[in-house]
């Protein structure tokens, strides 16, 4: 389905609910799905004393799962779309009584709409994971409620107008809620075509025109074409090269240093939009911040981006200690290499060069690496619940947590 | 605050906050804006057997009284900016408990961002509507629920997610359930704002830097600036004046019209997708339907745009008699002048020019059409009380009639 610039995508809905809907997921496939649902589950339970716990406090399942499941930072990405597949994928899923075959079909769609429109969406300004997110959640719940492949390309077309959100919310609440809100865009698009409300499916092709698409989705493939990256930490993935260079060097005195320099290609560092975060927030989207935090935690956790950690006085005497040299080119978070440069204050050099991060598809997280992970999220005593969660137990556990309405 | 193309658009949303927490409206304005509600209500009762209220069960307020408002296409409209004003500012302003001034601030931001955005972001594809409504009901709500003009600014932020929306909804269920979203959206974003959830107002720049805006709104003139347009037939604003143009003819006959041409700028009717419609919703969006359904009918009303009247015999056998002779260009829906030419069976030919059809802000519609409207709506016996309607005692009717949930 490779076709020329500037077709047609008239289709488009069509063809990404016909093949959703004919999928025949392997053993390996549900496993993914599986991880996938423990890490979303995971980072969702760590985040329950957030603000966005009680901000979304009556509001729709699938949007209170999403927000607080998105607020961290610390749920799973698809790299080639730049998108954060899982936490939307997973809460429509569960909100609307779907399995793995469901969240699988839905991240399929999810990081084929995301790679067709591709960086240059991401880099005008759109925020991937929001705008194609509430399409796929459509498919996830519109699946999930036994719609056949026409409603689901009309349940598509009802989230069209729930396709938005852009990057200028990182950094903010912002950020997290319209995560949320695509969810649940997805879920009450599928809920209206089941109940019978018409829509043109054309209405998504014009949608992807309008938002830069130019290319329809590939649908041949595999069912999530090139995997989902693992975070180890909480924070934006264009942080976690950066942190894994700077750990490799081994432990280092942040008093030691003169000065790092970071040489990577611009589009590796385009989400880290703040220099001198003030919030644990911003700090989640901050060069400087996260190299420092490596250098003072070691391995940056949950506790290294909360306000106080942002606004230690070792962190704010240090920020400006790095600086970036960026190749004015690029397409997304992991082109190129990430270099690290350490001048120590003795005027000695150290050097390291990361490709891909540990938890990246080809570099995989060890099964030790992810246990540690929920062991992080939610404490030794629950670790092995959540490890073992199913999707029936994983839906009546977040209802108990974070109750949320139907639709 | 004209300003040059390729400004910076990052003071947006503080500049319209601001003016919307700083209006004083003066007694015109209280009645233009109790008309509007009036009207809303008038043609959301109109609506309650629709499938919309069905479809909507469940689902919050606003959104329920913004969809079936808006399903029979009978709402007012703001002609610079063509967005549907009332039908998103009214019932968002109700659901979060406001009145008069805060539907009039509202309406002016809506007003004020749709003229900036232009004709230009409608014929790339985009429903105005939907787009800045979401965002103007995010004013409507926040103004209610006593937020000050940054708070109005972080809801209008919250809100720039769900300001998507498509044209190629039109004729389908998808159009009312848009403008539906859109109201809700905004009530939505004016909880989070009331509740703390952080947003960046520059997010509101942004989506419109990508939607096609160009230059900032100004904020100068009237509350609503050129007022609004009053629908007396219960279809798209761009066939109002082809069935004024009609009916200024006097009573025809159908049997003696050879052949029926229009002659419009492309831009009046661009909206009018549908050449031979096939269902009541899509006849709202046709010419040759807007005309045959005026030489039948005599004063098309609700009963013109059902389905089965669409459907009928006499109509499909002349659809095709209807032709339209288009200028290429135009902008918006009142440009230039149409004209209608009936070539009669006897060789004779009748000739009708209408400029601005009735219930144009410049040609008011009277206070018997005004009410004419409200019993056709509503039925006698229910008219002066609709027509006496005040913000409390609408909010009261309409949860009565379509219950709805507070998110």
């Amino acid at each position: 389905m490779t076709i020329a610039p500037h077709e047609s995508t008239d289709a488009i809905a069509h063809d990404l609910a016909g093949w959703a809907a004919g999928i025949e997921p392997e053993a390996a496939d549900l496993d993914l799905a599986r991880r996938a649902l423990v890490d979303t589950v995971a980072v969702t339970l760590a985040a329950l004393d957030d603000p966005a716990a009680a901000w979304t406090d009556g509001l729709p399942a699938a949007l209170r799962w999403a927000a607080v499941g998105h607020v961290l930072d610390f749920d799973d990405l698809h790299i080639p779309s730049t998108t954060h597949i899982s936490v939307v994928c997973v809460p429509a899923t569960l909100a609307a009584g779907g399995g793995g075959r469901e969240y699988l079909a839905a991240a399929g769609v999810m990081a084929r709409l995301g790679t067709a429109l591709g960086w240059n969406h991401y880099t005008q300004g759109w925020h991937t994971t929001a705008t194609v997110g509430a399409i796929s959640a459509a498919v996830a719940a519109g699946l999930s409620l036994g719609l056949d492949s026409d409603g689901i390309a009309t349940a598509m077309a009802h989230a069209v107008p729930a396709a938005g959100g852009v990057r200028q919310a990182f950094g903010t609440a912002g950020k997290s809620m319209q995560v949320g809100f695509a969810a649940q865009a997805g879920v009450r698009a599928a809920r209206l075509a089941a109940a019978g409300a018409t829509a043109d499916p054309r209405a998504v092709g014009e949608w992807f025109r309008l938002v830069g698409g130019r290319r329809s989705p590939q649908v041949e493939g595999p069912i999530i074409p090139d995997g989902l990256g693992l975070k180890l930490h909480p924070c934006c993935y264009a942080l976690q090269r950066p942190i894994a260079a700077v750990r490799s060097l081994g432990s280092l005195s942040i008093d030691d240093i003169a000065r790092i320099r970071v040489h990577t290609p611009r589009s590796a560092v385009l989400p880290l939009i703040y220099n001198f975060p003030s919030s644990g927030l911003e700090g989640k989207f901050s060069l400087n911040y996260g190299i420092v935090a490596a250098l003072l935690d070691g391995f940056p956790d949950i506790g290294s981006f909360t306000d106080a950690a942002v606004q230690r006085p070792e962190v704010r005497s240090n920020l400006d200690r790095v600086s970036l040299v960026a190749e004015p080119v690029g397409e997304g978070v992991l082109d190129g290499d990430c270099t690290v440069v350490v001048e120590l204050r003795d005027g000695s050099q150290l050097e390291a060069v990361v490709d891909l991060p540990v938890g990246h598809p080809r570099r995989p997280a060890s099964v030790a690496d992810f246990e540690a992970k929920v062991r992080g999220c939610v404490g030794d005593e629950r670790a092995a619940e959540i490890v073992n969660l199913d999707w029936i137990s994983a839906a009546a556990l977040l209802q108990r947590h974070l109750p949320g309405g139907v639709n």
